[in-house]
């Protein structure tokens, strides 16, 4: 089988396609980790930490064994899964539209990140999770939970990463973290189109098609120079995608909360989604940092 | 929150019902069993010998939580399940098109019953399972699994009712399950109408709405006097629901075989599916005692 994360992945879809896949193998199920697209800096910084190879780039799967990681949707999920056999889903986010013709088995549940739920994966089949492997764990945790700040994060999450940390022999894992934002925040020199998609989802909000991408920087000075690059590429993105709407979440960890770039056929879902009137295709929401929770439900809701 | 099976229950989703939500208020989750239909004979046998009352009768969950127990689908959830938030699945058939707009927890596995995962919850939480409760939970998984005898039953499915029967104290569970089974064999006196909705479940099949009704009796001999009529209803029952398909399964568990009586707009779906050919709208499936594993997927996939 293959284990295999969502489109433009993110380090928890990597780092959880790697560390699932280990587990696998060694209760006998044969498997073998990959991936659907580039890796981002972040991700690529973490497997050079912990001395991993990315996992084998690999876009269609007719025919194949696939098990999901961090997500449950369709439009997410490979081009031809329709044509693979999902064998399980591991996931932490709400539940998408992906569908099987046979029994799987699902280990979801809301938490702040796939990598909490694989480590209870192990913890059920009693395996021992290799020092380096729980490193690429812990760090998939800090980034999902932005080290503890979002409001995704549980309890379940902090004590994984501290179990994990332990494993790991990692003894600052907050400093760690730190480190990793720092990667993510040098963003200057990178062309607008690669930042819009760095981690870029696409939804199905009531049968529109609605684009939501995501930069985590420890301060939004950053963007300064490259806002207006970027502001104009989710108009363009928005265009070509034939998409209902494109966003642009630009987080400050630090000030926890969040700039929204607005590209979309009806601003007023801004308003009644956030009850912020946005100025100029920008608003302010503060206290946002989770997409997930924060951002996508009250968005689905003022579609609906 | 209301947990609750699939409409018209069938033994794992009331039993299943009254021991999730037994384990949740246990792990301070207030929760209240419900269904959403009348007992199966089998069902009521059950609860009275381990004394149980029925769930709550409950058809409407607007505005409520809901845990859903035994199916991911649409067609069998509340009717108004769009307007609840759904917090859990537990689940051990094929993924269904339920979606959510929130995280939840869904406990899905590939095994022979949806009591066998709630077994591994009580597990995972470490709760004490009350004698009466591994009563009813021993009993859905010996009917899911006919006495272990459906190519759906698993090796967790075996030892899950060995732990059980140990908790309730029962010494011959095998006994006990062929006590149940007789019950569900006594079909005479019963109006067609019921026997066919005893166990029924909608699917959606590429884009077709398809019926299937399964009766699982020691001896098909008991359909010799009424076969005709079950023939007839189900006719109706196609026509009534606006239905492309409605098959009936007289599955004989010593046989270990079932006979299909169809009612379609294309008969020939079944030489696709089963490579049989039905002489006078009935075949014989040799083998064949799981809708889930042996009927919907060859008949998922004619559709598609």
């Amino acid at each position: 089988m293959y284990v295999v994360g969502h489109k433009i992945p993110d380090s928890d879809s990597i780092c959880g396609a790697i560390a699932l896949a280990y587990l696998k193998n060694q209760i006998g199920e044969a498997a073998t980790a990959a991936r659907l697209g580039e890796l981002s800096p972040e991700t690529a910084f973490i497997l050079d930490k912990f001395g991993f190879e990315a996992p084998e780039l690999k876009l269609s799967y007719a025919g194949e064994n696939v098990y999901i990681v961090d997500h449950s949707e369709v439009t997410q999920a490979p081009d031809d899964i329709a044509q693979a056999t999902i064998v399980g889903i591991v996931d932490h986010h709400k539940l998408g539209d992906l569908t099987t013709s046979t029994p799987l088995e699902c280990w979801i549940r809301p938490v702040g990140c796939s990598n909490t739920i694989i480590k209870m994966m192990y913890d059920f089949y009693n395996v021992e999770i290799p020092k380096n492997i729980a490193g690429i764990m812990m760090c998939a945790i800090l980034s999902d939970t932005v080290i503890f700040k979002s409001p995704t994060c549980t309890t379940a999450d902090i004590k994984c990463v501290e179990a994990l940390a332990e494993i790991a022999g990692i003894e600052d894992f907050k400093a760690l973290g730190m480190e990793m934002f720092k990667v993510k925040s040098a963003v200057l020199g990178t062309p607008a189109r690669d930042l819009v998609m760095r981690d870029f989802k696409d939804f199905n909000m009531n049968g529109n098609l609605v684009g939501i991408g995501q930069l985590e920087v420890i301060d939004l000075s950053v963007f300064d120079e490259i806002r207006a690059d970027l502001e104009a590429d989710i108009v363009k993105l928005k265009a070509e995608g034939n998409r209902h709407s494109v966003f642009l979440l630009l987080t400050d960890i630090m000030k926890e909360g969040s700039q929204i770039l607005i590209a979309s056929d009806d601003e007023s879902l801004i308003e009644r989604a956030y009850g912020v009137t946005p100025v100029e295709g920008k608003a302010w929401l503060d206290g946002v940092l989770s997409r997930k929770k924060q951002v996508v439900p009250p968005l689905q809701d003022a579609f609906a």
